[in-house]
C-alpha cells in the first residue's frame, strides 16, 4: 500500500487525523533516559506503542536525531523499522537540493529509511521536487506556507509579473509533477488555510503547529479537511511531554487519545 | 580561528580560490572500493590527502554520506576527523527549518561534526536562519542565486509591493542578522553572479558549477572576487573523477593543481 491508501486506512480506523510528531528531545524526557546508549529510540518507541492506536500517521523530526550524528541516525532507523507497517510514515528533514543531489536524499528517505512520505524544500526549484516523485506509492510534502514570523520573508511575497504569491507558484509547480504530492501549511491562521485548500483541493495537506504552538484546533480541522480533504494535524510536544515523570507513555496514549476524540467529534459537526 | 580567518590564510598560502567538493559517489570511484566496509570515507581521505596542497576549503556534500543512512554519517565523522584543520570546511546539507528545529540542525553541523560553515535555505524566512549564527567564528552559507533551471521558479520572483527580487530579500535579510554569512550562487551567469556582488559587496560567496556542470572558470572567477572580496570556486565531480582508475588520486591531484594555478593566474590579471 502506498501513502495515500495508507492513510486513507488510518483515517477509517482511527475516524480523526492526528499526526503523532516525533521530536525526542533530551532535556524533556525523564531523567532515567539519560542513563540509555540508545535514549532517542528508547523514549520514541514507548511513544509509538502508547499512541499507535490514535496516530493516522508518524512523522519524526530528523533534526532530533541528526543532532546526535549517526549515533542518532542509527536510533531512527531502529526505530523506523518498528513502527507498524499500516501507520505511514512522514519523515520530516525539508531536504532539497539540484536534481541528482534531490535524488540521493530521496534514495535515504523512501528507501534506506522506507519512509512513505517526506517534507521538501522548494526553494530551488521544479528540479529539486522532480527527484522526490520518483518512488512509487511514496508522497513528497513540500513546504508551503507555514505560520513562524519568517514566513512572509518569502512565501507571501507577490510576483510584480503574474500577481500570484510565492506560496500558491509552489502549489502550481507542483500540479505539473508526475505524481501525487502534499503540502506543509502551518496552523496559526485558519483563512491562511483555507486558502491553500482552495488552490489545491485534493492535496492532502499536513498542518504541524497544534498544541504547543498555539493553533487552534476546531478552525484548523475545518480548513485543512473541507469537503472530506486529506488532511493530518500534526501534534508534538503537547503529546510526547504531556508529563515529564515516568508516566509519560500513559501520559502521551491519554492526550493522543483525546486529540484524536476531539477531532473525530470536531469531524463529525 | 574562525571561518573567514581560516579562508583568507588558505587565499594567501594556495594563492587561489578552490573549494574542492566531497561527492563521493559509488558508482565512479574504482571498483576496488566496492570491497570496502567504508568506501565513502576511504575515497574522500585519499582525495582529501591528495589535494590538500591546493583546497582552500573541503565542502562534503552530506546527502552522498546520508543516503547510506547512519553508516555513510559515521563515515562522514571520521572524514572531517581527519581534514587538517586549517583548511576550513563547508558542510553543505542546506538545512532549514522553523526556529527550534534549525538550532539543532546547526548544532549537529557546527558542533557534532565540526563544521567551519554550512549551507542553509532560506524559504522559511528570518527565524529560521537566525538560529546558525550562533556559533563563534561558525559562518551560514544562505542559497541565494542557483543556475539550475528551476532557480527562476522562486528565486528570481520579482516583489509587486518592494520591486525587488527575492534573492536579493535574502540578502537584506541576511545583513540583518548578527554575524558574518556568506552566499551560495551560481555558476552559470556570470551576470546574475555579479548583481549578488553588487548587492552583497562583502560577503564570501560559494559558487558551484565550474567542471562538470559547465560553467565558465575566468568570468565566474572575476565576478564572485571582483575587488579582492572573499569566495570559493567548488568543483566536484571534474576533480574527483577525474581518473575513475585506481590512479584517482593522483589525477584528482594534477586536476586540482590545475584549476589552483588557473585561478592564481587569472586573480593576478
Amino acid at each position: 500500500m502506498g501513502f495515500l491508501e495508507k492513510l486513507q486506512a488510518r483515517r477509517r480506523a482511527t475516524g480523526a487525523l492526528l499526526c503523532v510528531g516525533l521530536d525526542p528531545d533530551m532535556t524533556r524526557m525523564p531523567g532515567s533516559f539519560k542513563m540509555s546508549a540508545q535514549p532517542l529510540y528508547e523514549f520514541c518507541s514507548q511513544i509509538v506503542k502508547a499512541t499507535s492506536a490514535y496516530a493516522c500517521a508518524f512523522k519524526p523530526n530528523l533534526a532530533f536525531f541528526e543532532a546526535h550524528g549517526s549515533n542518532g541516525i542509527a536510533q531512527l532507523e531502529r526505530l523506523l523499522a518498528e513502527i507498524p507497517s499500516e501507520i505511514p510514515t512522514i519523515l520530516d528533514g525539508k531536504r532539497g537540493d539540484i536534481g541528482n543531489t534531490s535524488r540521493l536524499y530521496a534514495q535515504f528517505l523512501f528507501e534506506h529509511l522506507h519512509g512513505d512520505a517526506a517534507t521538501v524544500n522548494p526553494y530551488l526549484g521544479r528540479d529539486a521536487l522532480e527527484p522526490f516523485f520518483g518512488f512509487p506509492g511514496c508522497v513528497p510534502f513540500v513546504l508551503c506556507l507555514t505560520s513562524n514570523p519568517g514566513s512572509a520573508d518569502i512565501q507571501t511575497v507577490t510576483s510584480a509579473d503574474t500577481n500570484e504569491r510565492v506560496y500558491h507558484r509552489v502549489i502550481h509547480l507542483l500540479e505539473r509533477m508526475p505524481g501525487p504530492f502534499g503540502l506543509v501549511v502551518g496552523a496559526r491562521h485558519a483563512s491562511l488555510i483555507e486558502d491553500v485548500r482552495h488552490h489545491a483541493s485534493n492535496a492532502p495537506l499536513l498542518v504541524p503547529g497544534i498544541g504547543a504552538q498555539g493553533g487552534d484546533l476546531e478552525a484548523t480541522l475545518k480548513a485543512a479537511a473541507a469537503n472530506g480533504a486529506p488532511a493530518l494535524i500534526n501534534v508534538s510536544r503537547d503529546i510526547l511531554y504531556a508529563s515529564t515523570g515516568e508516566d509519560f507513555a500513559a501520559a502521551a496514549a491519554k492526550k493522543a487519545q483525546w486529540y484524536s476524540q476531539e477531532m473525530g467529534r470536531l469531524l463529525q459537526q
